[in-house]
């Protein structure tokens, strides 16, 4: 049995999706980031690096475990499944590759430019710029790869484009549009209207308290 | 056949020390990144996002394969040999908990550290601030790790490790000491100690112009 704990963060809505995707039942458990519940005693037990996905998968007998990151959290469901991840050769390969840049290179871009466009303090303007040129610089090295390629790891839809549709569906956040990605473009649209796909988003869309 | 490009970079000396553990001969190729050989025509097409390392691997037969993302590579050359990485579990899934907190957490975060600190324009003390706390927050919680643990993921040296200790062995960077983390400098002196892993340091730092 798999709890999810979670909100309507761009990280957070990968694991539901791929959990609707791979047809496997779960418990969706919210964190309201924006009241700082991942920040709590109760919360950090779950992850002490105060950060939204964690998976908890209780087995029949046994302990339950406790899965952070939300990447390796869909390379663990992909796994366990044998689904969403090519078994091996090139086209798996391709998989981590997307996986790992999006963790180090399109997500951190995104986050920080949304940071520091909305939060700071006090202006930080070549932060600004340097974050703002990187989201941007990210997105075209992902374009590129949509112009070649159905999916971003291929032919063939994978937890790779799980991973990238969370911080695409945010991209509100850093002020991202695909003027400038058409081939992204196509391809969020196709993701966007898998079945699943909407049923993760609306799940945690109904996290957030409608006040 | 595998021959890295790479340079004296946190990210590049993971690939040569995966190598030199694994026991996989390679040809070392030099990126010069001082000099913004990253950058050039050559080297973007093997890898467009303009990063070090990347890995090409010619078979006997066949056409090369050229993969980037230095987490992708390690994660591609362990499940080639069936070697530091376990096959399956939860041991597995720390690991990859691991490889993506690295990728997405204290990486970014020792590396805008350092750039902010070393080489904006102007001074942008809110991103300094930002980012040199993140470090030592992100060095942090890996020390409570190591308190329960030999090695990142558990017992048994893995790729995580590997992952790791590219940012540690450059934590001067952004000014990182292990001060205040003991059980990550006693983890830290363990696998500096490793043979293979003073073989893959000399052979990057063999790659720096003395001049």
């Amino acid at each position: 049995m798999f709890d999810v704990y979670a909100f309507a963060t761009p990280n957070s809505v990968k694991v539901p999706i791929a959990l609707e995707e791979l047809g496997l039942p779960y418990t969706l458990r919210g964190v309201n980031v924006r009241k700082g519940e991942q920040k709590t005693p109760a919360f950090l037990k779950l992850n002490p690096n105060g950060k939204v996905p964690s998976l908890v998968d209780t087995p029949e007998s046994g302990e339950p475990f406790v899965l952070t990151e939300s990447a390796a959290i869909l390379v663990y469901l992909a796994e366990k499944t044998g689904r969403l991840l090519p078994v091996g050769g090139a086209a798996r390969a391709r998989v981590f590759e997307q996986l790992f840049f999006h963790a180090s290179g399109l997500s951190p871009a995104f986050g920080q430019s949304g940071f520091f466009q909305r939060f700071a303090a006090e202006p930080q303007p070549l932060a600004i710029e340097r974050f703002s040129s990187e989201a941007n610089r990210t997105l075209g090295l992902l374009d590129s790869i949509l112009a070649r390629n159905e999916y971003v790891a291929g032919e063939e839809f994978t937890i790779a484009d799980i991973a990238h549709f969370g911080w695409l569906w945010r991209r509100g956040f850093p002020n991202i549009t695909f003027s400038d990605a058409p081939h992204v473009a196509r391809w969020y649209e196709a993701v966007e209207a898998r079945p699943a796909v909407q049923r993760g988003i609306a799940r945690v869309e109904a996290l957030v308290p409608q006040d």
